[in-house]
């Protein structure tokens, strides 16, 4: 193509990574967000909203990705030069929300927040630019309660929404027992922050990568499928396979089945035995132990309120963002995923959080304790789907009257209208075709019945309405009689005074 | 204070121009949505997400302030050097919508779409960077029937609203009625559009400003309260006097009163009159005369289905962005409306739209009609609660476990997970306070009650339960024996088991 060639006309086309959300994705979202509030509100927490966009600085950089230009964050200059970012997650702006209004808020403060937040990262199948998260948090309760709570949150979330009970599993684990374990095998101090973080996230891709891919992480790095080659942490060989003992414990209840990392549910060791066998191999180290001391809490207060067999103990666990400073925790299906084509697919967790002890203490100096739960709204209903539910049949289109006669667009608009002021869904056929792409049109937008009036029955005070769910049934009807006797239900006159009663009574018709 | 003591630490504020959403905000303009999404579903329309981010070359630049840094737009680099923007209206990524997806969609195409807008502007009172639109858009519909449907949904969603029958009015007029006085009065030909745009959005802005600022935007420009001056159209005082005469046409039923310009509910003359009398005077302009064919046909579509003295015709309507090619419209509450003070304010349009037969065709090349209709969110329900609607109260808060002993946190989480499986809102409470500062804590959530477990209740295996409302009524009964009776109700004790029954009577006493 010449340089002549080319239109000057904008090309109509979404940014990579990005996708339009189609009417019945909108309205299964819809039912399922407002499940997920109904929990959430029965929790005690209340909504909350902020803007998508805040000062750069004030969201700060606490992304897995760090090693991605513009740090994962998609970020813009203000006219006053200030650097303005979209929200990468609804936890840093809640945090400098509570900085801001600090001495207002009742404390603990417990709020809900859903919401589209925005990831300059590569896009891939299943992983998007925007999407929606459903947090909850409470702040300024340092209490290991606020978290089991969470926990369970996690958990009754997953029931409202139809996943049975031993089909998923909210797995707990704390960053101290992380951190000491590091410490342990030669990791600790200041000058290995960093190491540190590049080994979390190592680990974080376990489910992912499974323990190739991880220790390839660990050590020099790995080149994924496209090519592209991520830097590793560069541990010793010693140091890589005690952090292997660690995360795949024997005890924590996983194994390795032909799908990958499993849960077992045979083993039904209580939590705080679990904390015990921890706590006795890394007996000296005081960070393990303080944070085995929290697990151990954590353990108590949900084997107490009965969920013991939905939440558990997992040293596997480690999540990505930089912030958690205590426990952390995330919820899995436990059941094989299957997609259309019957493959199984890795998921990845639908629910998940922790406790960021530092996030508001960054605004203030103060010591704010904080933890959270999110829900990942895509990724959860892409599972719930596969497992057949919400797959919500698409809603009831909209009675159709048709257009005869040009010349009579204001009869029949004023005939809509009057369906609309009756409550009944019901539009004018507003484009410019005949008959024939009318009635493929109605099909289309999945209508009940449409409404027809031609010279004929004008002249004689009257309307058609044609039913067109029973119109669709005729063909099968091989008694004459009763053909005749349907068509005649299907398709039928009456006085235009008695349009909407007519409708009404197609429509009731066809209730389920 | 010096470099020195500059603290490292971020602020914590938001940018200018951006604002939180308190629960109360969110649960009011939940309500309110659900009651557009209602009105806009009867009306046949689907609901349709797109994201946030668009290439800036596929939202064009139709803002009315083309005159301010970044166009009224945030826009920013992807990783490929292409720019991309914030969606500032709901209207452009439907039209790359509907161009990137024309062959699939059925026509006309019907979507109503809700979601937040960005505008890189001068943010002021009331005016945002961030706001909520609420919009249903007819693409692929040539017929005035299409626009003449979105004025009659206006005037219904205000009513579905609580606004009574004559507290509002849904005015039209046409771009090409207009264009054709424009031409009339010497702006016509290519070498104008510039001048024919500053001079509508000049007009659109009499509302605001009078007649007497309006007059200085068509002429040598404008200096505005802070000082910023606006460069004007510069056109001859004679021109200027013509558009004066035209947009404060006396058959249009407008008057100057003591707030400005209003709207004379006295006069009655049916819409199709006003038309002829506009084009009596503009006879020899084609484009006049196909406005007024057009602005006749609406008349005589919303005349015949009974809204003739909801929609009317009025020439001072303009409407400030570019793409609007046919009929345009917006819907202004007519009764005076005063903030808290008591002062009346203009609140301006809540309900606004048009024809914009070219922006599909931006992608295209194909001609593809579309019309759409616009509700201003936020403007709409600071107008609402101004006369007294959607006052919203609080929402019943949770019933708060209190924590009489920290080592007994288990049970007391186990209370409140006992009654959120009952399906009530409960909470532990998660701070470090004592007893005094949880029941302030208590009353500040909006609680109805507290459960209360000391070590004597444990022992005799029962829990308090304090009444907050009951109790908040007690200091004012004066009979003794009443006082000791309500006292008793207020609080009381029952067996551990009888907890969520308890809780339940309680709630029932103050169901409204």
């Amino acid at each position: 193509m010449s340089k002549k060639d080319v239109s000057p006309r904008p090309e109509a086309r979404l940014p990579k990574g990005l996708q339009d959300t189609s009417a019945q994705e909108i309205r299964t979202t819809e039912a399922m967000l407002g499940t997920v509030r109904g929990v959430f509100e029965t929790y005690g927490f209340e909504p909350l909203d902020t803007p998508a966009i805040e000062y750069a600085d004030a969201l700060g950089k606490f992304l897995p990705d760090q090693d991605r230009p513009n740090e994962g964050v998609f970020s813009f200059k203000d006219d006053d030069e200030q650097w303005l970012s979209l929200r990468y997650d609804l936890t840093a702006p809640l945090a400098r929300y509570v900085a801001e209004n600090y001495q207002t808020l009742p404390k603990p403060f417990r709020r809900y927040q859903v919401g589209p937040v925005w990831r300059n990262e590569k896009p891939g199948p299943g992983r998007f630019r925007q999407f929606v998260q459903f947090d909850a948090d409470t702040v300024g309760a340092a209490s290991i309660a606020a978290d089991a709570e969470l926990c369970m949150l996690a958990a009754d979330t997953l029931e409202a929404l139809g996943v049975p009970r031993g089909q998923y599993v909210v797995k707990v684990n704390n960053r101290k027992v992380l951190d000491g374990v590091l410490e342990a095998i030669g990791l600790g101090g200041e000058q290995n922050t960093g190491k540190r973080l590049t080994v979390l996230r190592a680990i974080d891709k376990l489910d992912r990568l499974g323990w190739d891919g991880c220790r390839q992480l660990l050590g020099k790095g790995r080149k994924d499928e496209s090519g592209d080659f991520t830097k590793g942490a560069e541990l010793k060989d010693q140091q890589i396979e005690s952090l292997g003992q660690f995360v795949e414990w024997k005890a924590l209840e996983l194994f390795h089945g032909s799908g990958g990392l499993q849960y077992n549910r045979d083993l039904t060791t209580p939590n705080v035995e679990l904390v015990d066998a921890i706590r006795k191999v890394f007996a000296e180290s005081a960070l393990v132990n303080e944070g085995c001391d929290e697990l151990a809490e954590i353990g108590r207060l949900v084997d107490r309120a009965g969920y013991a067999e939905r939440v558990r103990i997992d040293t596997s666990v480690v999540r990505g963002l930089e912030y958690y400073t205590g426990p952390v925790f995330e919820a899995d299906f436990t059941v094989p995923i299957t997609d259309e084509r019957g493959q199984q697919i890795r998921l990845g967790s639908v629910v998940s959080g922790g406790r960021y002890d530092g996030l508001v203490e960054r605004f203030t100096g103060e010591k704010v304790p904080a933890t959270g739960v999110s829900v990942g709204v895509s990724r959860l209903l892409f599972g719930l789907q596969l497992l057949g539910k919400y797959k919500g049949d698409v809603a009831q289109g909209p009675v159709v009257v048709l257009v005869f006669d040009k010349d009579r667009m204001a009869d029949y608009q004023k005939m809509a209208q009057d369906l609309r002021a009756a409550g009944i869904r019901a539009e004018l056929y507003l484009g410019s075709s005949g008959m024939k792409a009318q009635m493929k049109y109605a099909d289309r937008r999945g209508s009940p019945c449409v409404v027809i009036q031609g010279g004929d029955e004008k002249g004689r005070g009257e309307v058609q309405i044609k039913d067109l769910r029973l119109g669709a049934t005729l063909t099968s009807i091989e008694d004459r009689e009763e053909y005749l006797k349907k068509q005649a239900e299907a398709q039928f006159a009456v006085p235009e005074a008695d349009l909407v009663k007519a409708v009404k009574s197609v429509l009731d018709r066809h209730k389920a």
